[in-house]
């Protein structure tokens, strides 16, 4: 046999994970997971599953029937729908109430959980960085936002403030995060950097060309840490201010780095 | 983005295919056929998919609305179950009543067929060799047997003689065969290489550790040609004796080479 007759990043013992989602070209879990994936040493592979919203509830239980599939990822628009095909449900979905994972145990069980909140969490412990103590605004109560909130929420911030330009929305998320961190101060409020150690971003303002910034500001403290949860452009309007004051940023890439390496975790852990 | 962050082979765009099978780990088309799909710059991939017999029936019709799958291929116990899902059968799959690929047209019609006996062909073909006018004889008349006495029928043989240690599987084979194909002489018979220009092994008789050949012969033409469809050893008994008498031989991989390169132009051509 030629080289050049077989591939070797695929065969029949290649552990199978899939991201489902209704659009699927745009997704980059495929190429970064499986990266994070070999990179550990593991013979898997995460492909993209292109599922139409009126066939995902048949076709997704047979899916999860398939021996080898080790896990699922899950993107617009099934993270809610996805909940009900777990067996348990992890602490930050419970919160939250939506997943964008789902792990095949041993046991044959299926465990579902969201980890963009975790990635956030992971990118600011991999640069050095804790919410543990610190006032925390959060701009955004949206799918983002919440799962932040969530893992913000249950890493004992002094307090954490949540903005959003629907304030029902503001007030929902921050009574049920408050309600799962009983020792949080959680509270919607107006958007602000007075007394904020930590200014989050989950907001889609800022993204692609949209040239605002989430919040009037105009200048900023260099002991401010700004995250913008915004991957396009890396450089969002708010991280190039927050950058021309000396401010500590962190960027999207790094919370969704954080978050593949948290899912591949729970992938290999159940 | 680092380069290490992500792998080159898959992303949110690449078409899936996929081997179902049960067990799934022997099989070698993901790495096989992947590199074939690659070397004619497409960006797919197959991937193996371990289902269970007791799964099959309702998993398969569901996997088959996931929109990115472009094809299918059937191993080991599901040639002859996977007849029904196909909208269409194929000329060979409708003599050998089993299928070994399905492929997803644009139509959204699905149409299945059957390689193992076109791979023969191709392998012929290839070495610049021709059935057609040649008197064959085939030993084996299981399912590569069946597949491989299909496609060399419709090739215009002078004559396809058949031998099977069960004689009713050969003579419901050679009748199968000369139904489809009334200008060949098809018929079963006894193991020989009298009046012989072909001989094919597709019995499993010379496989792995087997020392014994297929038919009880000392000594052989050099103008005979003999293929074994048996991949592993590469150079069977039989192959063995052909080449110390100046045969030309033609090997199990070239059969296998053949069959992936006409799956592919399967896939893509409807």
């Amino acid at each position: 046999m030629e080289p050049s007759d077989q591939v070797d990043y695929i065969s029949g013992r290649t552990r199978l994970f899939a991201i489902v989602g209704h659009p699927i070209a745009q997704v980059r879990s495929p190429e970064m997971i499986t990266a994070e994936l070999r990179a550990r040493g593991h013979d898997a592979i995460l492909v993209p599953l292109h599922i139409l919203p009126e066939d995902f509830d048949a076709c997704l239980p047979q899916l999860m029937r398939v021996r080898n599939l080790g896990g699922l990822v899950f993107t617009i628009p099934y993270k809610l729908r996805a909940c009900a095909l777990a067996d348990e449900l992890g602490a930050q979905a419970r919160v939250v109430g939506a997943i964008n994972a789902l792990a095949n145990g041993d046991d044959g069980r299926w465990r579902g959980d969201i980890f963009d909140g975790l990635g956030c969490v992971e990118a600011f412990r991999r640069r050095g960085l804790a919410f543990a103590g610190k006032r925390v605004m959060l701009l955004g109560a949206g799918g983002a936002g919440s799962a932040i909130a969530a893992a913000i929420g249950s890493e004992r911030p002094a307090s954490l403030r949540i903005f959003d330009i629907d304030g029902e929305r503001a007030r929902l998320l921050a009574e049920t995060v408050a309600r799962a961190n009983p020792r949080v101060v959680v509270a919607a409020a107006s958007p602000t950097i007075r007394d904020v150690d930590i200014l989050v971003n989950a907001s889609p303002v800022g993204m692609l060309d949209d040239a605002r910034l989430p919040l009037p500001i105009s200048d900023l403290s260099r002991e401010l840490v700004v995250f913008d949860a915004i991957v396009k452009p890396e450089r969002t309007p708010l991280i190039t201010l927050a950058e021309q004051f000396g401010c500590t940023t962190v960027y999207g890439r790094e919370m969704m780095r954080g978050q593949i390496a948290r899912m591949v975790d729970f992938f290999y852990a159940v």
